[in-house]
């Protein structure tokens, strides 16, 4: 997905991917994502994590979101969420998001992402649980063989990088 | 805080607060609160539990969240959150947040919030502990004793009307 | 659309909304609007503005935007927008928000927003225009007459109340 | 401000930035982006480019808006602001944001931001003019010498590499 630029000083891919397996897309904390504290609003750090798994879902399957009602007849919205809250996130922090495959169901996949500045410092974990579903109909479908089986790639990939 | 209109249909408050002990808020879910799918987004679910848990407060201790530095000497951020979803929501739905303070801890409260939607079908259950800190060295502290006595007003009184 | 409780100090409507030509939406500047400044973050000016065009319009057409397509046909997006400044708005300050239609055009109308805080004073200016486009082909489309007759009632009714 | 990885693919930046005169940043439109037609969401397209300024001024100055206080005894809230929408948004588009400095003035500074989708359509056009005060009274200041200086550097490299 890297395109070159004519006029810059790296070339560089659409997103700071630091690593496919396990996957850790790199952002920076921005003005607005904090709150009246001065640091980052607390479902901000819910939105951090849907967007780190947005992206690894993208790269570990090939398809986007919005393409599984018609690559696979489903969607797959959430059914649950945790969140564990450790250290601060300042504006202008970098924050490192690693996104672990942690639990493939019959129906439902298990994604856990865990943030850390660039101090190392964790500062927030985060799981949630995506339940595939009839779009229509809204209600539960088993995920589809081809997407489990790379779902099971990821992890398989995962276990080899983290033995 | 009521404030009378000259042209309008009615006098409204504020914000349209059904009960004060369980809290209750009524708020309309908005076009921009859906996301690709056209359902709520996932992080919104946390925003419309944190600003529920911010209107009780205001009203249930009479401090809001901003001058708790001021005047108690703390900030109380989250330290953890878990969310289940039950139903989805769409634009244009109402959404009734009832709010209820499950447990008041040495530095902690958790409060637990819910939302029905004009059906009366529960949409989701969340849950958000708050630590009270200091403000500058970010370490936990007890909660002020004026502020425990107001929060354990608000169990009692949800007590007397939830027996 | 107001339902009564059994349990709560007041009847109240789904939203606040004091008056309904001019249509005036009241809402509180919460905690997660406020960026690291401890004022309202600047998009959210734009996002209160949308959201109260959203509620005059679902009460003055009898349609909400995401009914558009079914109704009529049509989709409603905005083209272009604009902003001006005057006073910061915190969290806890009350939000009135007036909404005028101020131009219906061949395809499009034109929604201007102005924020008044608890004092009275003016806190920004806001004009929003909406285009009528194909929600498949996104082509502009000429806005329905009967929509077309909706919108200039309101602004009759507005034109009576603020001669 | 790049940091090495020992486990990914590429050695990257924190943020996907194309070029540093005019400065242009990429990122990735996500499924949050969205509204409830889908596409993106009005507001978001001020976020996206408040956060390309911010990311600009941070490089262009060396100094990240937070720190304004500090550095230089101001804080830059916008004062005003303008957007054109050319064509609409969805998520898994690439998006790059253009920065360019329009105006200079004795307290302010007018940023422009456009944005090109994957396929080099312009999608919106985008002003902000941001003002220079005094974070406490709130009341314009004129731009500090040394501010000044950097923004003027700026907008010198853009016209080198925009003849």
């Amino acid at each position: 997905m890297s395109k070159p630029s004519s006029n810059g000083p790296a070339v560089v891919d659409d997103e700071s991917v630091l690593s496919a397996a396990p996957f850790i897309l790199r952002r920076v904390v921005k003005w607005g994502d904090a709150d009246a504290a001065g640091v980052v609003y607390t479902p901000r750090f819910l939105h951090f994590a849907i967007e780190a798994a947005e992206s690894w879902f993208r790269r570990a399957t090939g398809t986007h979101w919005v393409n599984l009602p018609s690559h696979y007849g489903i969607e797959t919205p959430p059914i649950a969420a945790n969140l564990t809250f450790h250290h601060a996130l300042w504006p202008d922090d970098r924050l490192d998001l690693t996104v672990h495959l942690t639990k493939i169901g019959r129906s439902s996949y298990t994604v856990a992402v865990s943030g850390r500045n660039q101090d190392g410092v964790p500062c927030f974990d985060n799981e949630v649980t995506y339940v595939a579903i009839d779009p229509k109909a809204r209600k539960s479908l088993p995920l589809p063989e081809a997407l489990r089986g790379k779902l099971a790639a990821y992890q398989d990939a995962c276990g080899r990088a983290d033995p």
